[in-house]
């Protein structure tokens, strides 16, 4: 019978004491005279499982040379080990080497930096930190696309490729199918875009919120959750030129209800998440963040405080703190402010009821025309992880916002036209899934949770 | 009480003849001189449920006055129906318009053509056809991360930006930073690329394999789904530039276990979607591909035929068929061809053992030296779907073919080096997720199951 490790570990009464075969990665070898002892993997799960072979084994010093990183098939016998540390073992009947191991594989079983890891990006999966983190990735991705789906949304594919730069996104890829070395020139020298295949000058996109809200009105609720592109030149530990976005646009919901969407996907998120990476998660609080898991489960026990910006400016200017930015009305928050923040109720905090000068056009106008109907989720250790907001849904008033920011309006008539056809109040937010999943494991650099991350001057696979 | 249509539908025991609010759209508006019916739509499912009212409304003749296309709250009564066409109704109490629609709205209830709609790519979901095609592709997507997930794949996020232009998919955008109507330069008048955000020339890529297989090497069973990109210049009905691709990828894996999995994929997705959409199904069935859905049964009932690239084209050699291109030994197979063999066999028709030199250079060279390990499904109706194959897991062989393909090594150093730390005999295919809603709604133009589709000189939305 040929099984995953991960099979192994949850049919255990049904195999033991029966020859099962196995086929995965040699991560540790420890060999004494009589005996010896592999760590075995196959990537189905975090635990390895310890294979067991001694002189009784008629190739034993074959076995003996088996290398660390090589691939195996292995035909053993599922036993209760008599050694310490694990509960049960393979007794080794026989080992084909399916793929072996040169010796300058550079994961060997020794403690690594995480900035070495990076230089390996193929390789670094392998290791148990970076096994943990990118299958916390993979189950926290169903966990959103499971959220969505028990409450009735549709997923919606946004394009990627975008005839706007005026998303509100800024800093936006140009791309391009001519040939840069030989740009065809309009009689003014400039370069000709309608020769190229869309007749435009072209982007991929930062944002896939415009388009959502004209499925929102449609669907009522919906998410996209894809990659998106800036093109700014940050090099910090939370910026990447390429990250995957999750932006969910619900029609006849209001920003009191987006909060309660946004806390309840947050708790499902995590529960599902401890649901089903108690290892990985364990792991990450051993080796990323002690207190990782108590973190997370007191964000399921609490409910979200919700204060305005003026509250939040308030507490500020309250807090025996030396500022290196002063906090002020009328302002952003600094992530000093987040901190403190968040830090002080010790939980999400949801701050609402913005500076408009400092939100995007299709934001709500409050009735006070000086605040925004917008609300950011700050939580404790990662500052924002959600941004949102109720949206314009009144056409006059969208179109005089938009002049007021020199949004062009030709280019978005579509956008503001679903004000005309039977529009509705209606919110929706954007979560950035690495961020998210930097929450979830304690790493705090964004380079470390994106399989091969895009950063200024890196791409090297 | 608010809720949804589904939920309605889903609770009608529970909610018959109380007071509900529904929050949504006004499809279609009869009235009549004393009473007046309005089709009701939320777009959380497919159905419409019908309100009705009568003089007894305090204002009747205000509620005439509601135009199609506008966003309605509805307070009323669920009782049973005493019209003919549905088992129950809601018997309207009070009712706020919520945004009215102007009398140019596009999407008045009449048979629009599909080029027409594909003009209002922004407004079309809220159509029958459209609304059932869009529910369909969000429930497929999920079906096939539920399959992923209940078989222990790990789903993986290749990187959109790319700084190879060799993966073997040919046709790929640039994407940069820089002011095109200002290029840096080089001495020799080329541009230097070394200005540019990733110090060198990138495109966005049209697969994630390459990536796929390093991951799968620490997991063993992967999968990508994610966008991807072809800059071609063609406008058929079956390509675009931007789409949507699944690409999984197992180690341990040989090319029939990849049939297996490839065809216990189809099945379940099938299955998924039939079990969650009978309604949108039935429309399709109706006014899109008569007999649709007995052609998915036809699916899950059948076991896919396997036959070599030989067998094939020896089946059409012996056909009676006047072919426009003549069937033969050595070349690729085409579209009247692909018709003939899955119409022959009536049922999906795995095809393996291809000629070496029509395929990419990762695929498995058999021991013939004339054929790679590679298997395309070609179905009924829509030709091929999946393109697959064993990878070549020996490192000189890999390095070997790439020098007779002339793709440059250097920049697949990383990639050629998976065989030399624990490689081992590993499969995978690709999935067009467009081709696949196509196959599942009868759609014959991409361009009809792409939210806003990205075609040659088209990029309105």
């Amino acid at each position: 019978m040929k099984l995953d490790v991960k099979e192994l570990f949850l049919k255990l009464d049904e195999v033991m004491n029966k020859e099962i075969i196995l086929e995965g990665w040699v991560k540790n070898h420890r060999k004494q005279k009589t005996i010896g002892f592999i760590e075995f993997n196959d990537g189905t799960c975090q635990k390895s499982i310890q294979i067991v072979y001694d002189e009784a084994n008629a190739n034993f010093e074959d076995i003996t040379k088996i290398k660390i990183g090589s691939a195996l098939r292995v035909k053993g016998i599922v036993r209760t080990s008599a050694g310490n540390g694990q509960d049960f073992e393979i007794g080794l009947n026989s080992v084909e080497v399916l793929g072996d191991c040169t010796d300058d594989f550079p994961m060997q079983p020794k403690r690594h930096t995480r900035e070495f890891l990076r230089e390996q990006a193929y390789l670094r999966p392998r290791t148990n930190l970076f096994r943990a983190v990118f299958r916390i990735r993979s189950v926290a991705a169903l966990a959103i696309h499971s959220y969505f789906e028990e409450n009735n949304y549709v997923y919606f594919n946004s394009p990627i490729i975008t005839g706007d730069d005026c998303e509100g996104s800024g800093q936006m890829f140009k791309i391009t199918t001519l040939d840069m070395n030989n740009l065809p020139l309009n009689e003014d020298k400039t370069v000709d875009f309608s020769k190229d295949i869309f007749n435009e000058l072209t982007y991929v996109t930062g944002t896939g919120q415009l388009h959502g809200e004209a499925f929102a009105m449609a669907f009522k609720k919906i998410y996209t959750f894809g990659p998106t592109f800036r093109s700014e030149h940050s090099n910090t530990k939370t910026h990447a030129n390429e990250f995957w976005m999750i932006e969910p646009e619900i029609a006849f919901c209001d920003l009191e209800g987006l909060m309660n969407i946004e806390e309840e996907l947050l708790k499902y998120v995590i529960k599902y998440v401890m649901d089903r990476c108690k290892d990985e998660l364990e792991l990450c609080d051993k080796f990323v963040e002690n207190g990782l898991i108590d973190k997370l489960n007191n964000v399921l026990n609490s409910s979200f405080v919700r204060i305005t910006h003026k509250e939040a400016i308030d507490l500020l200017k309250k807090a025996d703190v030396k500022w290196e930015f002063e906090p002020a009305y009328g302002e952003d928050i600094a992530k000093e402010h987040e901190k403190y923040i968040t830090e002080y109720y010790n939980c999400p905090v949801f701050i609402t009821t913005w500076p408009k000068d400092i939100k995007a056009f299709y934001m709500k106008v409050n009735e006070d025309g000086e605040t925004v109907a917008a609300v950011d989720l700050e939580v404790p250790g990662s500052g924002e992880l959600m941004g949102g907001s109720q949206r314009e849904e009144d056409y006059d008033k969208i179109i005089q916002r938009m002049k007021e920011m020199n949004i062009p309006l030709d280019d978005l008539d579509w956008y503001t036209k679903l004000r005309l056809y039977g529009g509705c109040y209606h919110s929706g937010f954007g979560l950035g899934f690495e961020r998210l999943i930097m929450y979830l494991t304690g790493i705090d650099n964004i380079r470390d949770v994106i399989p091969f991350p895009r950063t200024p001057g890196k791409i090297d696979y």
